[in-house]
């Protein structure tokens, strides 16, 4: 529910928080729009973008704040995306009759798409550089709370300040930190809250060969779906949005992808590096197992656990399959060595220049702060993430009892999330009516909280009383069915009653979120000051890679807009070619090698057409997957892929297995990211799901 | 493949190794055949069984080493188990084309029985009390590791004399330690190892509602297997096997079940308990949870795959289940607060008699131990108990590289497993020619080795060795494909060539074995030294409980022969009666409430049948499950319900949810023993399987 405790967000924070930069080699590069990749484009691929076309696509993208990317398709606010990054949304439209996420959904009219209960999206409007400014709130000689603090407040202020007469439901402004505190950069966003369902293929052949064939290539999924942009109960009218290409991409061509990627760790020092390998990775492992075996026992129950517990599952699984590519490449000696040859390199030039001298003992500091991070970081994950509180109604509750307090304070003082500038957002989660399952909260929440005794120890002072004499099972179910936190409207009386309405409620889960918080917000004070130190050592190894490598490069992905540009290609593995684009022929034939066993089962509409598909040749020849060498990483999911002329070729969905190191190094010898090819998708909504008014506005055919 | 590294071993190896006792209460108890509950049966069930019922009930009963228990069925050697019993061997008899674990089997006639790779089964012939022997070996004064030695050599010494001018292929003698040191017994075994496979059903039905049903009642599961018996290529006759109940189990009737318990813990101490609840079940959770999920994602790839790792898979989830409901059982502070209450009871009782002043430290002693066990536990299970190591190969090697140093040793002083009294076992086990398919092999050694880095730490000095500067992946490739332990001939000659041909050999995977070898005994050591000091502690408090409570009690399960009793009858679930018996009828209601979807599907066999089993009354309302309040625990599985006249009544296969508590505590308030009912074994091999010539033979019809 809050950024904390929604599931998808759960998954997000087992990621890493630093950011760092790295010297570009070949197609890499996560780039941001106000500092385009020229030189290379124009020397490797001898192709300038105009400022128009990089304003038209800049503004053509959008970013699903429940976690993804997506582009605007149609003038009349279209809006193209990934089936599994529109899963949530899927899933809270779905109930025990309908369910969506499964059988897919067409709106024939306009009247019949159905809107969703607390989507976001964001289109990036504009660019500033606020990097004096932040660095002026910091004084020297602060200590490294202070500097948190005054850093925090600085970046609240200035977003307040951009939202200034403006209309906060409709924008947003947030103050984002690159190059890991080498840069700050606010963006000025235009924000969408009425997005409504158009589309959707079923689940089946949009993650068609499931988790095994997950991260994969060759593929054969249609991982698309579609949704409008409303405004005063309206379709947008849109300026910028992508037109469709009629050939689609082609093998060698020059193509784009512009998204969001979440999170890379290509410059983290060695330090940080091997604490991810040897404590981070592991610990994230044992999560996500647990959690993966949680949600497949729950969901072997009945058909309908099965139903609620889809998504999260997806999340679970997909995010397990990415770390455990992740862990690989950490215990790579090859990929190390490279890092460690890289750190070596920098240290010798910081060494030979004076005027670096600055960067000397960052990366000692780095090491002493991530190691105080590691003291803390297993009460850390289970009292301030989460991991000990797995439900919703929690999070909800937390989110309540924090809002009480922090709205009292003055707006540079709050938590970063309560910050006046984001509090439609906030609102926006905590008022949503996504279905809630007593018996599911209860599940996770007795899971998590046998978590909570196995990590910290079922003696632990604090654990005791959260148990308050019971056994997690029956702690659990006590809590959940005695709390009124489902009801939106009471969370509006407790939230807009502040500290009074919610220290006189009696809710069990409130008063739960209270009796941790405490000691959840001291670890989180640990953390956030530890950071604070890092995050001032890498300005400085930031300051020093400028100086001796160019500033022409790119920061760490962040789940900002960032441009990344590949050619379409193949690759090799195990000495055999694997070409760079499949066809409707090829699902139908993985689907029989693999005797239609779940989940290379084909939905029912496609078995019951395929008689007729198959005698189409055009159809069946059409290009349905592709892979080229842009650089990409979770969070780009949805991201438009985009030739020379800003038309739509493909639509990103996924990376190859061998894409999966790409947090630490760009590699374009055999990793790829892999898309649904823009004939593939046109072909499917015409011939399969009759859907000629969708394909129609995409072609822009009145 | 040895102890430590056969899959069914791996997850054994997961229990807890005390064993300790307990005051009995209701039906409670696994009860030794030389000391049976005579008082109890006569009070609570006015039954006296008599010395020639318990022997004949004895020597009808059959141990499966691979982990299970069984019985004899027909003069002509047919042996009654489990399907999830004989699961392992279904399994080693297939191959890409046939795959009887899945699709059942049945042999027509005797030519068409198959042998099985491996498969011991033992009966035990007669008990001998050796405690006085044991124990004068011992000397007061000794080190724990001299006392460890001590015992050790004078069990082997034991079992070798017993033994002695006897058919080391037909027989085998084992010097059992029965209230954890409070008595040693000789335990005399006939030994058959030409085993072969009868009639087993599908899968599908043996373990109808997979996971989700698996501990849960009500079932309807055809949960039963046959093997036969051979010698000298012929059938063995026998004087003693259980006859076949008309009836089958009543509502209320008394019943017994004779089995092989594998493992309880029912009167550790508190320190140990505590230990188990903070420590060893998180891990194992933690290993469980990453074993359920490398197997299902390998499953996931092809139905090939599935096939191949089917019962490793059944066997890590069914461990996960039993252990999520300990560790519940050990969060319950009522449970909890039950066993913190007997223990003060013991120590006011010992602290009051003189006569018992040596029990005093034991406690104290338990504790330190157990604490010391603890500071070597995750090296132990990673290097010695093979988790870091899961592979079949990687057993066989360390097997051969252990036997040609230990043989070279006199019998006493050899780690225990290699005794000689024990070498047809061992060889049984290492000579197998059961499949091995070296990309699963791979993929679960790099796994392992992954998990390896993640515990020990990727730069501990022996990690760096074992991994020769490669990836976990990249080295469980080289070493699979490197090994030539697959060929069983060349396994014979490097057993028997000993330390010459084992040093002699460029296998890697021997290479392997023998460099972690030195780390790996030196942590066992650790391990069996404080092991020690526990027996010797936990036998002063057998001594002060047989003082205080009497000895008319019984020993935690130790997978040795035991027999429980209990009343067949129903129970209460959240204010509903939950029926004794489940019948056919409730088979095809329950399928078709979860709309026949896995694993609640019906075989093909079981569906083209239906309309015509559906006409026929008898057959649907014929009894298929129940419940009786049997005193059980894993390693039961496949034991025979026996009713008075010591004739079958059912087969044990399961314990509802609230029955994995036993672990710790006997309940008889809702904690129920599942069976297959004898009715609905006879009418399902009848009426759906077309196997009368089984069915007569149970029934005794020629």
């Amino acid at each position: 529910m809050n950024p904390w405790f929604s599931k998808r967000a759960v998954l997000a924070a087992l990621g890493v928080l630093l950011m760092s930069f790295t010297t570009t080699h070949a197609d890499e590069g996560m780039w941001l729009f106000n500092n385009p990749p020229l030189k290379v484009l124009k020397d490797r691929h001898n192709f300038t973008p105009t400022k128009e076309w990089l304003e038209h696509v800049q503004q053509s993208s959008v970013r699903f704040n429940s976690g993804g990317s997506g582009s605007f398709v149609s003038e009349d606010g279209l809006v193209m995306t990934n089936h599994h990054v529109g899963a949530d949304n899927l899933q809270k439209l779905s109930d025990e009759k309908h369910n969506y996420l499964r059988d897919g959904f067409h709106a024939k009219t306009r009247s019949e798409e159905k809107r969703c209960t607390d989507l976001e999206l964001n289109v990036l409007l504009s660019i500033e550089d606020v990097t004096d400014k932040v660095n002026a709130a910091v004084k020297p000689g602060m200590s490294a709370e202070e500097a948190f603090k005054a850093r925090r407040a600085i970046q609240a202020q200035i977003e307040k300040e951009a939202l200034a007469g403006k209309d906060a439901k409709k924008f947003r402004a947030d103050v984002v930190t690159l190059y890991q505190g080498g840069q700050y950069h606010l963006y000025h966003f235009r924000r969408y809250v009425d997005v409504r369902l158009v589309f959707a293929p079923e689940q089946q052949i949009a993650f068609f060969g499931g988790d095994p064939d997950n991260f994969e290539y060759p593929r054969y999924d249609l991982d698309c779906c579609f949704f409008r942009v409303y405004e005063d109960d309206k379709p947008v009218k849109l300026k910028h949005y992508l037109r469709w290409s009629k050939a689609g991409a082609k093998d060698n061509e020059l193509v784009f992808v512009s998204g969001h990627p979440g999170r890379t760790s290509r410059l983290n020092t060695m330090a940080e590096l091997e604490y991810m390998r040897d404590k981070q990775f592991p610990n994230t492992m044992n999560i996500l197992n647990r959690l993966e075996v949680m949600l497949s026992v729950y969901s072997g129950r009945s058909e309908e656990n099965s139903r609620r517990a889809k998504d999260e599952l997806f999340g679970v699984q997909n995010s397990r399959k990415a770390r455990d590519g992740g862990l690989a490449g950490l215990l790579d000696p090859g990929l190390m060595g490279r890092k460690k040859s890289d750190e070596q390199k920098l240290r010798e030039a910081v060494a030979k220049d004076a005027k670096l001298k600055d960067a000397m003992p960052s990366w000692d500091n780095i090491a002493k702060a991530q190691d105080e991070i590691g003291k803390v970081a297993q009460r850390y994950n289970m009292l301030e993430r989460g991991f000990g509180f797995n439900s919703h109604l929690f999070g909800t509750a937390r989110t309540l009892v924090r809002a009480a307090e922090e709205r009292a304070k003055p707006d540079g003082d709050r938590l970063r999330e309560f910050r006046s500038s984001n509090e439609e957002p906030l609102k926006l989660q905590l008022y949503s009516d996504e279905p809630i399952h007593d018996d599911f909260e209860i599940v996770k929440l007795a899971d998590s909280l046998t978590f909570l005794c196995s990590q910290l120890g079922s003696t632990d002072p604090l654990v005791r009383k959260v148990l308050n004499g019971k056994s997690p099972r029956q702690r659990a179910a006590e809590l959940i069915t005695g709390s009124k936190l489902k009801d939106v409207d009471t969370r509006k009386k407790l939230y807009d009653g502040g500290a009074k309405a919610v220290d006189a409620s009696q809710d069990p889960l409130l008063a739960l979120a209270k009796l941790v918080d405490k000691d959840a917000r001291e670890v989180r004070k640990i953390v956030e000051t530890q950071s604070e130190i890092k995050q001032q050592a890498y300005g400085q190894l930031a300051k020093a890679k400028f100086a001796v490598e160019g500033t022409s490069t790119y920061p760490d992905a962040t789940f900002t807009l960032r441009l990344a540009f590949g050619t379409v290609k193949g690759f090799e593995e195990n000495g055999k070619k694997v070409p760079f684009e499949t066809t409707f022929a090829g699902l139908f034939q993985r689907s029989d090698e693999q005797k239609n066993r779940p989940p290379f089962d084909l939905p029912e509409r496609w078995i019951k057409l395929r008689p007729q598909l198959e005698k189409d040749k055009a159809f069946m020849n059409t290009p349905f997957n592709f892979v080229c060498t842009a650089d990409i990483i979770g969070g780009n999911s949805g991201s438009p892929v985009i030739n020379q002329e800003g038309e739509v070729v493909g639509l990103i969905f996924d990376g190859n297995i061998q894409s999966l190191v790409l947090d630490f190094v760009y590699t374009d010898d055999v990793a790829r990211a892999v898309s649904v090819h823009s004939a593939g998708i046109v072909e499917a909504l015409r011939k399969v799901y009759k859907a000629d008014s969708v394909a129609d506005e995409l072609i822009g055919k009145k």
